[in-house]
């Protein structure tokens, strides 16, 4: 993960801020005054504090190096940050962990970081009501963890979900594994705690499970990524933990019959808590980096599990669908067992890693698409020569094409720049979007107009507008 | 449903629109436009046409007759509307079948209905995708029997789903007895086709089961009650018809002891996929209008329903926890004993109705709050002398205070406003908000505030004025 990607839209990744952001004057009157007003150890200046936030785990790096890192432990330090910044104009980049995909966390010359990392409490963790209120750097598999202590769970899981916070999967909506049936963050956010760019605070949505009280502000903030509002908490709905969880792992002659039975599976009415599907190049990468013959077994691997008071008659009708048309199939409800059938997944990235640097593409399509999906995505391939791996969220039509690029070269290839162009082109034709989780960064924006259309492209504007007329707030990303 | 009541917020309604809403020269200027730009057949004038647009299920009625219904039947028709009504400055009303709670559709002098009751076709039901297409006035209950052909439910079920609109339900985000375990209206709905204010088409969303592509303007148009846009087709998720549902009814002491039986459940880590809970004047009322002898068996009856493949193992779990808290606790499978059972609730409004005039309340607590906010209620009826009956969507915390009225009064009394006023201040007090699943309309309108705070309540009116700059739209509603 050390090359950095050149950034396409680096040009006018500014472009929404005014001319001050750039303006050393600007710049000096923000330094003196976070100087002055903020405690000792919150704000971080030079290169060896700001490098580190210029990219993200896109490996997009805009050009230049931020201002300044504001490394936020209250709600109040953001005030102070953002009453300046507003004041005088310049630039601020929010960020969680940096694990974010698409760039929306990189930040560039003239920027002022706001750190949220360290605001990592959880306030409050009701088992009565099933929520939680936690502050927005809480890494997300860290309230998973305090909520299974009482039987429940935060069901939105990002494959990052170890590493990742809270906050910055709800900048970006984040999905997961455990969407089709579970949601992805949106549905888990009840209300949020923000502040508006010049500092005010607003307290969005509720902590009901239901409430119709004026606009949905709280469905607005999650993913807009960090272009909206500053997120300084969040109220967040848990669930109970499935009572019981059964694995199955099936083996197909390739992408398109694995792709044919999730179909057969929704046809059948079966909802799957998990429905991983990938092909044979992941499979084989996977054996090269591990040692297993996966390949061997099939062109294509169907990871499915079924959960709840149902999870084992649900898993037998699955399997009455899969048997016929799978090479193999093998049902577990131990957990270990569950483990072993489910490494081939969690290693698929991590294997991939091995053979040279992955740009992660993250397309969706309607659930019946997926093998017509998978056909573009190997089209494209051929046609720009570039390597591409695919594996998929595939009860919910999310696929993640990746390509492996030469780690040698100092920037994203033109074929590859091609290829991923065609991939999106391909999931609008096919009726989907060309991001189904990690959002729009700044990676995806050259080709946001076309799924959006200019006068919605105009009105999301004028949106951003209401909420920034300044256009400090991560300016040049997700819009 | 024959007594309007008087509208508080009548002196203000139009407040938002320009003062050309009322001027005559803009009003037969647009009338003359109307008639000559739409087919015949589709603009109705004069009093007889648009006298039953003036009020809505809630009866609330603000001053005058609306200048013109436009029953439109295509987009077309809605556009021409628009664009003239826009050019004119000319308020226009979106409605559905009008059965709203809050006056959110109620149509006052100088404005044009857009009736959409006329665009009912289910234009698309994709059993492999498991969403539909429909344009707004499709009848809700009708999509959901369209879907039932293949075996999949439209799950959103407000109680007036036999006679609303999708349209409506999405205006405002309506809820529904499904709703803790199967999400309210913003949680079906993936994709709409609306119209902005001057007319331009919109596409928002997506058919896909995940998308972050922009900010989600389709869970913003959701519930902003026809103040930003007009919804000319909605794409929705359908999700599968239940494998087996089973009903259990309990009789409680009172209901505080039905409420923390419910608690009991939400800690046993249950999901009904219903949880109703009557009080004893309900129960009463019911007695009192169907000759049943329901009040004798307790002082308050639940009502609930576990629902899936785990659905008899999660019904006995819930019975387990029943049993010692409830006077009597009865269990069945069968669909005919279930609506035996369910027919307290069912019959609740229509016997309400024989005593008076209801004005019904919508508000939401955390779910561990519901004995708490029950107590509040039956204070606020007792310190201002009127007669309030409560059922509540007990899962996620909804309860419905209805305020039965003398019908032969000219308007809502003093007596009913201050004991209404007094339920939402409760409602905030304990972490809850004034509307569930009814929505704001006009007469939420004074308490609005309180909830959102004035920042956010400034934000929410900059977000309209982004959509809306002209205030066309549905003035003096939800906001």
């Amino acid at each position: 993960m050390t090359v950095p990607l050149s950034d396409p839209d680096t040009a006018d990744r500014t472009g929404s801020a005014p001319a001050h952001a750039t303006d050393a004057d600007a710049a000096a009157a923000l330094l003196a005054a976070l100087r002055r007003d903020l405690p000792d150890g919150i704000l971080g200046t030079g290169p060896e504090a700001t490098g580190p936030y210029a990219t993200d785990r896109s490996g997009s790096r805009p050009a230049g190096l931020p201002l300044a890192v504001v490394h936020a432990t209250r709600t109040e330090h953001l005030r102070t940050a953002l009453r300046h910044a507003h004041a005088l104009r310049v630039p601020v980049v929010p960020r969680g962990a940096g694990t974010g995909l698409s760039g929306g966390a990189s930040a560039g010359a003239g920027s002022v970081v706001l750190d949220l990392s360290g605001m990592n409490r959880i306030l409050e963790l009701s088992p009565e009501e099933q929520i939680a209120v936690v502050e927005p750097g809480v890494i997300t598999a860290d309230l998973d963890r305090a909520a299974g202590e009482f039987g429940l769970a935060y069901a939105p899981d990002p494959a990052s979900a170890a590493i990742s916070t809270i906050g910055g999967n709800i900048a970006t909506n984040a999905g997961g594994l455990r969407c089709a049936k579970y949601g992805v963050t949106r549905d888990a956010v009840l209300g949020l705690d923000a502040l508006l760019a010049d500092g005010t605070p607003i307290r969005t949505g509720r902590r009901t499970v239901k409430g119709v009280t004026g606009y949905d502000l709280t469905g607005l903030l999650t993913g807009s990524e960090g272009t909206l509002g500053v997120i300084t908490a969040a109220t967040v709905r848990l669930r109970p933990v499935p009572e019981e969880t059964v694995t199955v792992a099936a083996y197909f002659a390739g992408f398109a019959e694995g792709a044919e039975a999730v179909s057969a599976l929704t046809a059948a009415r079966i909802e799957p808590a998990m429905a991983e599907l990938l092909d044979g190049p992941v499979l084989g990468a996977v054996d090269d980096a591990q040692g297993t013959d996966l390949r061997s077994r099939g062109g294509a691997l169907l990871l499915v599990q079924c959960d709840g008071r149902g999870a084992a008659a649900e898993a037998d009708a699955a399997v009455r669908r899969l048997r016929g048309r799978a090479d193999s199939v093998e049902v577990t409800k131990d957990p270990a067992e569950a483990e072993r059938l489910l490494a081939a997944r969690r290693l698929a990235l991590p294997s991939l890693e091995r053979l040279g640097r992955p740009l992660i593409e993250d397309i969706a399509v309607p659930r019946n698409q997926l093998a017509a999906a998978v056909r573009e995505i190997d089209a494209a391939a051929d046609r720009h020569g570039v390597r591409i791996f695919t594996f998929a969220h595939a009860a919910d039509g999310n696929l993640h094409p990746i390509l492996v690029l030469d780690p040698g070269l100092p920037a994203v290839p033109d074929a590859a720049w091609r290829a991923a162009g065609d991939i999106f082109s391909a999931a609008l034709r096919l009726g989907g979007t060309l991001t189904g989780e990690h959002g729009v960064g700044t990676l995806k924006r050259r080709w946001l107009g076309e799924e959006l259309g200019p006068d919605q492209h105009a009105l999301q504007r004028r949106l951003k507008a209401a909420f920034d007329p300044r256009g400090i707030l991560n300016p040049g990303k997700a819009l």
